[in-house]
């Protein structure tokens, strides 16, 4: 059986508070937008119903004054979510309100179901129809069925839990509750922050920051925690002990203002760039970083090695989903649109330039090339992360192997494409040193093939 | 009289090539769009006749495919227009397009005149009548008097920019011509650039690179431009060999991957924060830079005082047009919805922080607040621009003197009402320095009062 | 003092049901489209809070699926806004919700009031402020002033009853209650209708028909309806036992389908129809109306003269707000982008043409023009209301006395103005006919100048 | 093979002016919006290439005055869309513009190929690729490919002509030329009309009467006209002296105010209603017809009848493609939403009742019962087409057979489904007497399952 399923990479936010919250919902997904531009969404619980909101488009652009303002309660969830190619379609919009027997729910879902295929056959199978083709529409199944076995919501959702595998941050609000859940393997990022009166829940600490929240803590692998009117309720019975939180969040996804299990994203990617001066230092006049992610590696780099760090490229910040990309004609400048060399910094030098990753190599190449273009005399590329080799099944958009530069070409085969004077990546080896003092353990699968747990279609992962 | 004039901080981008150019002058504009986020708009000439489209909004929001496929012309002019309060009209959006006796014209303005206002009176009184508040339209009807007076447009055009005064970097297509002025005082940046098969003019080299064009030179200040089928022709007879260049450009308005009369934009930022350095050195632990134009600045803080040069300060880019503002609730959190603190960065340091300038010294009394919540030991502001005590005719939006903090307050009390530990600012004896290279002379009459022209309203300006 | 008001013809709609009842006022208002179709708006009282949305366009336009979604409540009041060239203001459109010391409360308002400048005047010297230039702001600063002097916001309503003069059908939703009120002389009609589970009152029976619900009876003059929880409750402390309902409501403002006062539009422009005949019968082949409000009166004409009745004019039903007006070029054919003639049907023939009355003559002119351009041998027309000659303070929109054609001109000058080979309106004196059955008494003022009361500018008025 | 097609009922507009022209065009377009409501468009050519703009929605919608100020050029056509389920696809919208080696053509087309899936098919084996689903791509593909062949563009188009079967009335915009092109039996109304100044082709005349043009002749069956700069050419080389106009074009399609082949369709239609009263008369105190179409086809019963002639039901008119479906508990009323009855106009009457066709029933139903409980005492049902009962396979869209309530029901089974008092249809075998001095012959397949022509899934069509 084939089946094509969106990425889930995006961003959740749910909150309980004692008077109208969508406002803090807007403000909340506004700082999560770097986790999901393509579109959003709002549902908030009034008490007797609950209304929602969502479209195509940023925060900014889906939600009007008039619009928001229709939406009132005082429990909210929203969502976020990251634009592929293809599976732009409005339906699959988070967050996704259903009706059950007991009411209406309303889930905003960050991961990827490892399962989640198994689970629609079988709920098909059993008479189930589909509008989307996300997981959280199955999820809402299955915590419809077990709410009809069990008294109370609590452990109907606990059980659903126990069917539902692979990656997810998720948040669910149902009778009036907000619940939020992390898979047993703890995944995807998910912390909880506490407000004069009431809870936050989301994907990462800047949303809280936003809303004027104070970081409590994370929410543990594998539990559930629920927010009703008289606080907040752990429930361990699915925790796991275990951490494999995504690697790549704190290397290229999450914001640099934001704080991962009790480790500064920014601090871990300075740290990244330190451990590449340590592991392939170079001579060189300037270290510049790929805007934005790479910045605070170039930094770290540029601190350990001694060489000065300098702005090299400027990104142009306005390009949005409505962006008309250039035709063949002007396609050799179109990496100048979205990111510009600045000359005078780069003219002469021997350049230390620092991207968060390599993917198909393309950017880099036309990178490197804009860079001697402008007069700068050596490239250095260094990527703060290690090669990647397998495919995620965990909600990181990594394209099939045989578009993986890494997985075509040693490093120096790479190095040749791109036109650098010398590649280097982060020894995977060394991942667990920019999370000192962070998650006691990670996920490097997409460079190791190491997956924590059975994945879909093992058969697609060719080892070398 | 009394008559409120919109501030016109704007870029502008023209072209002239041998094939439709319309696409080019989208990427030009998008590349200018720092420059203006308020309204945008595109006119081409298609030989026969001049068509234009312009709208509130975004390049990419306002110039769908299916528009951009319209405009069809081998000659183009655009325009992105600034956003200030009130003045927000869809009307006064540009190029401005007009008929006149001889055929249609298109104009894009950057600047402002300083006899505004008395040219309008004076068409006027002669029956003109008036559809927007721009100086565009008075410009257009000036060139229209004129055509009817000389036998060429190029003479025509002469003429009239003998009779408008103050501050323009302006585009004129007509007569399938496309004409580059820029005022005797050189205010405003006007470069040229050449295309394997034609010209482009520009606010900033920035929308050069962005199309592909290889700088010429600028636009001289009192200068005209003229490029036609035949090549491009200069026309000196109003060159006064002066040079006022606004200053502010190099400090904030232009990107920094922009060269302005052979001067890197970054390379001035930075070399103004040396000057910092030098002029009012402090102990400290950390230089941050306030996003977007402090960073530049304060690199080379960091580089001349050996103060370690880091990330304080997180932008949020997705703040668009139709953001809705916090409301009163929310208000104290809002200056961390644009901009959000690495708190593990500053915790415990002696911190530098550099932004490009003090206006209402609100958001710096924020910004220190929040570093310091984040619990930075010390907060050392320093301003890469001189106190802001005068107001400007030229295009720069400076609000009345008394809204200017630095003008009712000494620096000591500006220091105590932004809460920082120490706070200095770029000597204004030294702004030649930051441009060594570049223009022979430069206008800094905000700090100064020395206005290189009569000024509309002198009575408005009081001196120290 | 000159103060011009935009003109209020609209129409209501309110409902109070025991579920949500948004969708309802939706197709409410869709049967009132006819009496406007600038903007619209929907207000719903959910219990706490009142939510509303509203804008420009026809309300199919203007609601969305996602939007009406998220209007819940079981009380709701509805507008649409009739457009009158240059008060096309997104901030009038109503209902209009607005916050007092006691609540929240919504309005919606046909009608004019006679001491609007006067009322609005009083309250900006007790330094209220408007956001808008409609009564309805003054009348819920009116009805907010009372609410603090009075225990219950009946009575509190009442007492604002007095203060407000002239013409009002007037919805107001407040504490959760539904209140409709109607002016001492009935110049607008109001209706209410029962549901299974509720109430409904809407500015014609139409609306009523297009919820299901069954007509009761009209609003009274000066009667105050209150629904609420326990039912509806009349007072009728300010009524009147006057009757001024506007005669134009008969001939021209309401649907053909609705029911005034227990008389059918369609059978009391019929019998305006079969008036003419009596009063001005002719010879000739054929009777058509001018659709669509002078078609019942033609069916009316042929059945009283026994000439047959045919279709000689075709409406283009397609028209919205956003159709682009024809260019000077293209306006001699405009008349016949609306209206086009259906010229087999009078070719050769003797034609009696009804519309429902002549205002400037232009558009009668074209259409007869049209019809002997066609080939008809004669055009006889026929004007279902008597001439226009004075203006109207109570809500129809009529232009100023210089521009109607019959304050300019004899009948017979009229005729030969409109090329017309006769030319009759309805006798004044038999406009009682037409409604026989139905309301006791009617304005007729902008046919008689008998203002039934006191109106603002007088002086305006002249005589014949 | 199985293939849908999606039922292609449009209208066509084309002129050749000696000024621009798309003014003219979005007039026309607004005259034939009676023809389609889904999507529209308008191409012109500027004498160097072709513009295009199209979008879902009626023209007033789709064309802004920004948008249409943009489109210039002395040579346009345009064309509207009609809405079918599941075939909206903004892909489809025509006029649909491609590139050939020899330039760019535009096409707008009314009708249906019968041979369009062997078209596509083919034109598929020969690795062409398609965008779209209409048959209008294919259409372009055989014409540029002719266009190879020829020398000239006109002898290319002829031999396209060939190879495309079934029913066409075709616009083709190419190499300046406006080419009009009838398939040869005729099926799809196309007419020429002049201007001072050009050429006009249109679907109908009101299009022709909404831009001034007088009307010519109809485009004959099988015939090219070709209308350049040196004015109309005709080429005959196909015809083929056939006459199979659809009869539902003047009893449903086109608007009163056209004239197909010299006939009027108001007398048309009128002749229909007047061969139902001498055919199926009944006593009755009351004629009305189903709005629109039904009026015409009344008035013509009543006259022939002797029974008078009124309105009973009332149609809003603002209904648009955004209009909200009722919801499961509104649906009882969503008849009275689109149609209402005039109650006092039916009460106790005996009522014969004009529509211009039955399809499913279902509707017919809601309006018998409506009539009754208005308090008909009698409702005598009468259609002016004969019975549905097979398939058309050249544009009109009548669902399948199973659907057709006739084909599954004698007249006395549909009589008592729809609650009638009695129900006659026009006799098939008076159909040649409403188009008396007309087309030489029609085609009534709907009715008689008479192809003129190879139909392609003729397995489908189940004959009595």
């Amino acid at each position: 059986m084939y089946y094509t399923k969106p990425k889930e990479e995006c961003g959740v936010f749910g909150i309980k508070a004692s008077s109208d919250c969508a406002e803090s919902v807007y403000y909340g997904l506004f700082a999560l937008q770097h986790r999901g531009q393509e579109s959003c969404g709002i549902a908030v619980d009034n008490g007797s119903n609950i209304q929602s909101y969502k479209n195509m488009g940023l925060v900014h652009e889906v939600f009007t004054p008039d619009v928001l303002s229709l939406l009132s309660g005082k429990t909210a969830i929203g969502h976020v979510r990251y634009s592929t190619t293809g599976a732009s379609l409005r339906e699959n919009a988070q967050p996704l309100v259903t009706k059950y027997t007991g009411g209406v729910m309303a889930i905003a879902h960050n991961g990827n179901l490892t399962n989640g295929a198994q689970l629609r056959s079988s709920l098909e199978e059993q008479g189930m129809m589909f509008q989307t083709t996300i997981d959280s529409e199955s999820i809402a199944y299955v915590i419809a069925k077990e709410c009809r076995r069990h008294k109370d919501v609590e452990h109907a959702v606990l059980a659903a839990m126990r069917q539902i595998h692979g990656a997810y941050s998720l948040l669910v609000m149902i009778q009036g509750k907000l619940i939020a859940l992390r898979d047993e393997f703890g995944f995807r990022p998910l912390v909880v922050g506490t407000l004069d009166d009431g809870y936050v829940v989301a994907s990462e600490t800047c949303a809280l920051d936003a809303v004027g929240a104070k970081p409590l803590r994370e929410v543990e692998s594998g539990e559930m925690i629920v927010i009703d009117d008289d606080g907040l309720h752990s429930y361990r019975d699915n925790c796991s002990g275990k951490s494999h939180m995504c690697i790549f969040e704190y290397l290229y996804f999450a914001r640099s203002d934001s704080v991962i299990a009790g480790k500064s994203i920014y601090e871990a990617r300075r740290e990244a760039g330190r451990l590449l001066a340590r592991q392939s230092g170079t001579e060189a006049d300037l270290v510049i970083g790929v805007p934005d992610s790479g910045i605070d590696a170039a930094i770290g780099y540029a601190e350990e090695s001694g060489i000065p760090y300098g702005v090299g490229l400027i990104k142009n910040r306005y390009i949005g989903r409505t962006f008309i990309q250039p035709s063949q004609e002007m396609r050799e400048h179109s990496v100048k649109l979205k990111l510009n060399v600045v000359a005078d910094s780069v003219r002469g030098k021997r350049v230390v330039m620092i991207d968060d990753s390599i993917v198909r190599g393309t950017t880099c190449r036309r990178i490197v090339k804009m860079l001697k273009d402008a007069g700068a005399k050596e490239v250095h590329m260094r990527s703060s992360a290690p090669p990647f080799l397998y495919p995620c099944y965990f909600g990181t958009d990594i394209p099939s192997q045989d578009m993986l530069v890494s997985w075509n070409n040693t490093t120096e085969q790479v190095r040749r494409l791109i036109g650098a004077d010398s590649l280097a990546f982060l020894d995977p080896d060394s991942l667990g040193e920019i999370i000192t003092g962070s998650v006691s353990g990670y996920c490097d699968a997409c460079f190791s093939a190491n997956y924590p747990t059975a994945v879909p279609y093992r058969g697609e992962v060719r080892k070398r």
